[in-house]
């Protein structure tokens, strides 16, 4: 006993002649480096505008090919894109509409969203990390084959003061993705069934208008344009919604979803029909009429896994 | 013959005067509405600073207890930090240093990088999506249990005008890991071992000096501070090193890989070892002795990736 | 002659060989040292926001003092901030309201307005200069004491994305002077006329509601508050209008000036008879009844200048 | 007595009633409005990064037109220009270096510098309005002309990280009127003394060098461009000195002044000679050898007016 006692006043006086004095020195050096933190620089958005954040994917087209996506349209890559913007609606309960074409995504936050006091690079990295890490674990539900690398996207922020500003900015996506899918639908039909090589298809399609390559698809291909799968012709829109299953009662009031929808929303209608977004944001009721469409299936799938959340 | 030119021209006449004029309207609309992507705004970074972009993992402790992290440190679940943060530094070029420690990441880009030509959103939202999905994807690789939801981290920029300004900054990174993980080595051995409840190995701790908690491991637990692994103590610091394996002749240029380092990066003496990070950038050189330890494992994979790469 | 070559082809050789070489790498040395422009960081404000600009004088509690400012109000010194405000309309077009009171001045440029690209620096600093020198220039003729030093102010930029922004703007800072001058006017009756000290009148207002104020001030001064002059009540509010002068048509389109009013912009009735400002602008008219009050001589000088530089 | 008492109260129940709940809402309202204060962003700069704001003459070819400005140097509109830049100097103590000409002047802060919070605008705002003012004040006494409108300079800010940036900053503004003053002298030799007109001189010059219009001064003019003054050559460089008076000790510790120089920045001497810019900034000491010339007159007016000030 006497021995340990000396022994633990040798050791700390061993400690304070040596480590000790180097380690009390670094707790107070912890301090001296803390200054740095005053370098961080405040980024707070302007308040009462429309907060914007749109992920891209960074070289898609490589990616793409890498993973074999179906032309021009891959229905499961689509999915794994909504699945990750889904998952990003869930966590991020002030994003009041995300939608999504192609490689890219855009979420909409409330104009008086005080999500991460507003701090734009809070907002912007959660939102695109959210995004990234759903997109890979969502992977596997929708697509057969690997994936082969860790697929990357850029985000930015992006302002807008007025409704009509931000309509028409979710307006100028919409246009952006008819634009796009038309010319690709009738490009790999040139390649993939009437056997041009790409530059042979891209040649056929110079300077047309978008009535030239409707027609092309109605007289070689016998395809009407409007009758194409609204996910490729309108792209995904997100919404919060009280959804309501066929199983209950009309008057139910319904669980909180994210449901997606492909409808025009450029012009008024949609916005006359789904009024919470623009207005005092309250999420609008959605009845479903069957559970058997894919996109029943994903809404069942949210429902069951909030009421496995609360089950816990 | 006759009769399709006919119907070619009516259907012409159809698509003008029926969905023609809408799809045009609409390719007309894109540019009416191009005029949101003015909104954008530039947020180029200062030219001739160093810039840092931290990642944190958000709500870690939580996501910890969910994967049963072990305590006070889990080596496995470091490693996937490591694992997402050379993937990183194998993506962009520019960062001549990454540090690491528990749930964040620091990733330091050369002063006169042009990458993304300095824009602050581009180069913080691609850093943290590479961080998660490598995450993500490096996972299972670790870790014994599954990924039972998706990670997410933030990110910001902080921009450092000197040299003394950076080292501080890292400094600053390296004393809180030793001060935290002296505490919870401390804190953990009096829960897990002499079965004190959170709350009473807190008590214990409450004041003490570091020199008290070193004591207080060599006393009660036979433990000697310094001993400990040097990746919980001073975190991972990754360099882009040219590697010159065991079984090459020393005078060989290398391959270059990132490579995992555990050392003391406050003093001088890691500075003069590493020139390369404050000046003219040039990654030094790294022999490695035997292909035997874990690091060298990690290095030795890294190598065959590229040479795979290049051989495809 | 000839020696006058030869001297010429001497010199030219020694301009080479001596200063010339300088002087070629000095202009060398200029495009060398021009990369420093690129340091320059864009400040374009967002589109489609109200721009307001505030000047505040910087310590002019000192500056009245050292020019015998007549206390609570002086007339003539508010008037070289009006003729201030006035010359900074006359010089910015896009500006379309200020708003003076005590030693500040707002202006608030057009939504839509691209002066100087938007860039925040220069409309700060130019409304910032306009203002300050003008305010110097209109000193003498509006005060009796020369000006002992010279007075500086500071700018910021304020922006507000909604009309009901700008409102309560505006609105704050006429609540601001109301609640000020109610004060002020009371302690100065009592520190001039009942012989209070500082400390005292300001004892005795402590604590006081407005209705209090007004009481005193009409029990113990006689004083009807509300028949004070406007200007010291509620400030003076700076709108672009066509003139049409007491000699002329009403019919007349008038000519363009900068108009001072003393009105309540609280209420409603302001904006209903102002529909421009937030409308698409165009001046309204403004029908002067008579050319014998200040106001009207102010705008009289105003559109002689116009005549004299139109004349030119 | 009674009669008063009964006033009183029935007057304070008037003002409940009527004015006062009016005005009761309106303090409210001033609360109610507040929050508009809030949209006011933090633009606070970057630590440790030198700060120059460059303050530039508005239309000042029409100014020095219109004010008669001698050609190509007007001795007294520069000396205008000085003593503005003098007055920044002794209100801003954290400058270290004004460099002045033509109708611009740069201001350099300590790279440390917390005045203002290092609030951009705040900076750049009172910068801008205290050189403005002082510029109109000292209008009078250098020039003969009255002046005739408000001049307007605008100003910006530019942050540059390392030593060599600021003084590669200096050097491209010293390059600058090197070219300038060059180009111009010829020229004005060309049409006042020559009879060319303004066309006529510059197609004389297009596509010269240096060296030959040096030399067509000296040939022509009899001008050794050398020798013009070196205000004219270099600009103004102002110090902050403690200054020397020729009927002091040398040993005299003097009393801080703001000290014009006309000398070459762009090599080292300036730098060895002026140490304290660039290291822990102590005014050095400039000695003065007469009181005869014009600077030295500047100066001892400086002093004077310190003089006084301390004797208040």
């Amino acid at each position: 006993m006497q021995f340990r006692a000396l022994h633990r006043i040798a050791n700390k006086f061993l400690f304070i002649n040596k480590s000790a004095t180097a380690l009390h020195t670094r707790s107070m050096a912890c301090s001296r480096y803390e200054y740095v933190k005053s370098y961080e620089q405040d980024d707070k958005i302007l308040p009462n505008v429309w907060i914007v954040i749109r992920i891209d994917g960074k070289k898609f087209h490589k990616f793409a090919n890498a993973h074999k996506f179906e032309k021009p349209n891959d229905e499961n890559a689509l999915n794994v894109m909504n699945a990750a913007g889904i998952a990003v609606m869930e966590e991020f309960r002030d994003i009041v509409l995300g939608y999504g074409q192609s490689d890219e995504y855009s979420f909409v936050f409330r104009k008086d969203t005080s999500a991460f006091k507003r701090r734009a690079a809070k907002l912007l990295s959660y939102v695109t990390s959210m995004f990234t890490s759903s997109y890979v674990l969502s992977w596997s539900q929708w697509m057969q084959q690997p994936l082969n690398y860790a697929p990357c996207f850029d985000g930015r922020v992006v302002l807008y003061p007025s409704d009509e500003n931000l309509r028409d900015y979710l307006s100028w996506r919409q246009a952006d993705v008819h634009v796009n899918n038309l010319y690709n639908t009738a490009f790999w039909k040139l390649v993939l069934e009437s056997g041009l090589t790409n530059q042979q298809a891209e040649e056929r399609l110079r300077g047309t208008f978008s009535a030239d390559k409707n027609e092309l698809l109605f007289q070689e291909f016998g395809i009407n344009y409007n009758t194409l799968p609204a996910m490729y012709r309108k792209g995904t829109i997100l919404l919060r919604k009280r959804v309501v299953l066929p199983t209950q009662d009309e008057q139910d009031k319904g669980r909180q979803a994210i449901v997606p929808i492909h409808e025009d929303l450029i012009g008024n209608e949609f916005w006359k029909q789904h009024t919470e977004i623009l207005g005092k944001y309250v999420p609008g009721k959605h009845v479903l009429n069957s559970l058997n469409g894919q996109l029943e299936k994903q809404l069942a799938k949210q429902l069951e896994k909030q009421a496995t959340i609360a089950g816990i």
